[in-house]
């Protein structure tokens, strides 16, 4: 079998939301969109939904129509871009909760889900969505009157807690959302950990659940484990992959493992990343293809069959980091080839 | 609706097919591993199908079923990482042809699958898959006397026509395969381009029918269209996105478009990359999030309801250079929320 195997731990996403939950001073909801960041929607709403999340928050309409399929009547959607156009029968028919993010979408909404439930998304300094301050100046009053159920806003850069963006959006939602008495929302994973004036009424953890960064001493959620195709031995002097980007300065030993980017193995990982098999790290060596990778397994005094590309040796946040970017990005791109195994054990 | 669309146009994809079959010496055949390049293999095979393909590759056995229960009991399918520990009983059932890479796997076949087709993988330098040149040494007479039905190889600087390891693996694959009167294989797109002396018996493009380089004078594809939920006027020293990376220098008119890294739009791709609107294109400001992307759209003179990723004027190569990659990985990592289109319409 060359299919690798990305295991996921519900166990461990339950307890991460029990922790941010912990933490927050109110209500907490769950963030599960982009297929519960890549880990799969059915399995992590249900197992979020067992523990006892009843609120949950995804991107688009078509996504809360899904999530609604898996986790029947009971729960709160709430939808992040809102009422767009060609939304209304979905939001209709799955009961969900747009959060209205202009004008153009408050009238939507007015016109065509009269009396069914909303929520409000103030922008307050992101500019990504959200009615503008100078905005809700003018549809405040209307809006009220139309009694949504929640107000929310997003913080722009809350994974850095000494940034004065920070008290600056803080500020700026108090002040648009000042004696209006309904369920108010500020802080996601890092609005979380910023303390308790960033909770208000609601938090919603995303990244947190999935055991990455901003989080700090969350558990991790996913093993990767890779089949090793085949083993070789190569001389000093011999290429191994594309391009001849990698010379071997030494007598080496070479396993193929059968993943590549095709599987979210970003090529610009290269070689800052390593395959482990137990506690021994093997380097990347020549490029990454698009189903196999070249592993320098030297060090080994055996020949693996598999070899780890993601444990507890080499987390999901330090791959990302090896490729110049963040957890979320290598858990939403992992791909569809996985066998996924889903466990309530410790991965 | 929040969804973006991806047009895939089965027509462009069977003319390239077509066309690289025009320029092969031989047979030709058709590479639709890792779900057809992120197209959808049952589409992209069924049309190539409906084309005439009757050869095709894969690279793993689940994805050889998946590929014979698409396209029925008549076309030949190769699976290039062989036969693996676990692979017997989906080979057998499938009628699948293994490209067997070691001496380990030419055992196993050997034992487990008598008599049943199989191929072989030669390495002529990639050090990445197939059999080395000294252990075909010493299994060639005994692998000869099981009959198989192709002897292959792989290039590794094929997209260089330069590179001299293009002619160290010709020379290499020829002195391997001399006298031997079995079925060749060495080229893919980019050894079709080499010239006729990499053609053998059969070629296996891949990345040239999907459009992309190194295959030349090509049909685009795919289109993406992106929704914007929102629009926006900013000041001057308004800030755009996650960690405020990008500050206004003047008046501008900001999109929210509703796609982002989840979507395979990697973050690296960054401020190098434009949104069109018809020939107008409008470059990404801030950082791109998992679900949603901004975009200056100061230079239109109307509001659009939706933003072209891939066209003609941004190909797939494009993009993929300037995320520092190539088009072959950003095909791979679309994602799995786009609302996909299949046409026989130009995109």
């Amino acid at each position: 079998m060359a299919t690798a195997t990305a295991t996921i731990d519900l166990n461990a996403i339950k307890q991460n939301w029990q922790k941010l939950r912990s933490m927050s001073r109110n209500d907490t909801a769950a963030v599960v969109k982009a297929n519960a960041y890549g880990l799969g929607i059915k399995q992590v709403a249900k197992a979020l939904y067992d523990e006892g999340a009843r609120l949950f928050f995804v991107a688009t309409a078509e996504e809360g129509a899904e999530l609604r399929s898996i986790l029947g009547k009971i729960p709160e959607i709430y939808i992040f871009s809102g009422h767009m156009v060609g939304d209304t029968e979905l939001i209709r028919n799955y009961n969900l909760i747009p959060l209205i993010n202009s004008i153009e979408q408050l009238s939507r909404q007015s016109q065509l889900l009269k009396e069914k439930k909303f929520g409000v998304q103030l922008d307050t300094g992101m500019n990504r969505l959200g009615i503008e301050p100078m905005e809700w100046e003018t549809v405040k009053e209307f809006t009220l009157s139309l009694n949504p159920v929640l107000i929310m806003s997003h913080l722009a850069c809350a994974d850095e807690p000494g940034h004065k963006m920070n008290t600056t959006q803080l500020n700026t939602f108090r002040t648009l959302t000042d004696k209006i008495n309904i369920k108010k929302s500020l802080a996601a994973t890092g609005g979380i950990l910023l303390g308790p004036e960033y909770h208000f009424d609601l938090t919603r953890p995303g990244i947190g659940i999935y055991g990455c960064s901003p989080m700090k001493n969350c558990l991790p959620v996913l093993k990767i484990e890779i089949p090793v195709i085949q083993i070789r031995d190569i001389k000093s002097g011999e290429t191994v992959g594309y391009g001849n980007t990698w010379t071997s300065t030494s007598k080496k030993r070479i396993a193929t493992i059968s993943a590549g980017y095709a599987d979210g193995i970003f090529r610009v990982v290269g070689q800052r990343t390593k395959l482990y098999f137990k506690e021994i790290g093997c380097p990347i060596v020549g490029r990454i293809s698009m189903d196999l990778i070249g592993v320098d397994i030297t060090r080994l005094n055996m020949d693996p069959d598999k070899l780890e590309l993601i444990n507890s040796l080499q987390t999901i946040d330090k791959i990302a980091e090896g490729a110049g970017t963040i957890g979320y990005e290598f858990l939403t791109s992992l791909g569809h080839r996985y066998n996924r195994k889903y466990t309530s054990e410790t991965v």
